[in-house]
């Protein structure tokens, strides 16, 4: 039996007083919030590089990037023409929305929840029309090995004075169909 | 932060010398085998009950039951009609059989690959033909966050002497467009 490695496309978002982003604030949309840290440690795998990196964390949320669940070939070609990568220089502000979607939408079958993720909430449209100003990497933590709060951890960041047109694409999400099968939903807002 | 716990639709599969399972046979259908091993554990969660139940495993592979990734409501509709339940007094042979798919499926979208599961190989058709004689219950592994060996874990039991028919099911299943897919899969034939 070999040592256990880390999944190459997981991430973890480490909330405490160390790591690269500043916490600027805390807001729970619905739902429980997440505990009051300074600092956000974000890194790839389990373990962060140097020992201290884990020092005092308030929360540790953990998901793994993965293939696309809804887009057809022609959206994702598409939004690949479009988005930007997560970490461009002028980008210093982020934000880490966790998310959890109640039992009903688990219920769905694929045909049923791509009809409203798309048809009828238009998720990938309305998601292209931010791009390339907001950059967005989302993990999945549904089925990790351990219960997990959220189902997704969405993790964006922008130029400072984007913050308007990410406000639009948040409160565009939000008034969806989609939208009314999330139970849970905290902002993490952050500066680098 | 609190203890992690198990995600409720984890299960392990042990391979070594404790469990309910005698090994029969253990066999590569395409790739790397798995080491050979006389008992197969399978239980639900991370740890077994019991410390004596972890010891020499030859292998350890874990999966998380998840929400389906293709079937439509009509289909699932069918599905859930036909199908038995796993642990049936009957259903005394069993096999795990780990599959892992290559990175040319997993570059595929939603739709091209709905398009090969169903459209063209008839994998949810071909499954009800074996209902109820067979059942199975299919475990995600690929976004657990260790990397693991296989991407999907199917569980299957059935009475013995349905043995020609689980054999018919594979032979035609293997068949199939989306099994050019496969890059990896090892049956593990066991009796409780």
């Amino acid at each position: 039996v070999t040592e256990a490695t880390s999944n190459e496309r997981l991430w973890t978002f480490a909330g405490g007083d160390i790591g690269a982003f500043r916490v600027l604030q805390t807001v729970s949309v619905c739902g429980a919030t997440l505990p009051d840290v300074t600092r956000l440690n974000v890194f790839s795998g389990v373990t962060p590089k140097g020992a201290a990196a884990v020092a005092a964390p308030g929360f540790v949320l953990r998901g793994v990037v993965s293939n696309e669940r809804y887009a057809t070939r022609a959206e994702k070609k598409d939004l690949v023409q479009a988005q930007a990568a997560i970490g461009r220089p002028e980008a210093q502000h982020g934000a880490l929305i966790p998310i959890k979607k109640n039992a009903a939408w688990w219920a769905l079958t694929q045909d049923e929840r791509r009809r409203i993720f798309e048809d009828d909430s238009n998720h990938i449209a309305i998601g292209m029309r931010a791009l390339p100003a907001i950059a967005r990497r989302l993990h999945h933590c549904r089925d990790l090995a351990s219960a997990e709060p959220f189902d997704f951890l969405t993790w964006f960041d922008f130029a400072p004075q984007l913050r308007p047109q990410f406000d639009d694409l948040l409160g565009a999400l939000r008034a969806t169909k989609e939208w009314e099968y999330v139970e849970r939903e905290v902002e993490v807002w952050v500066e680098r």
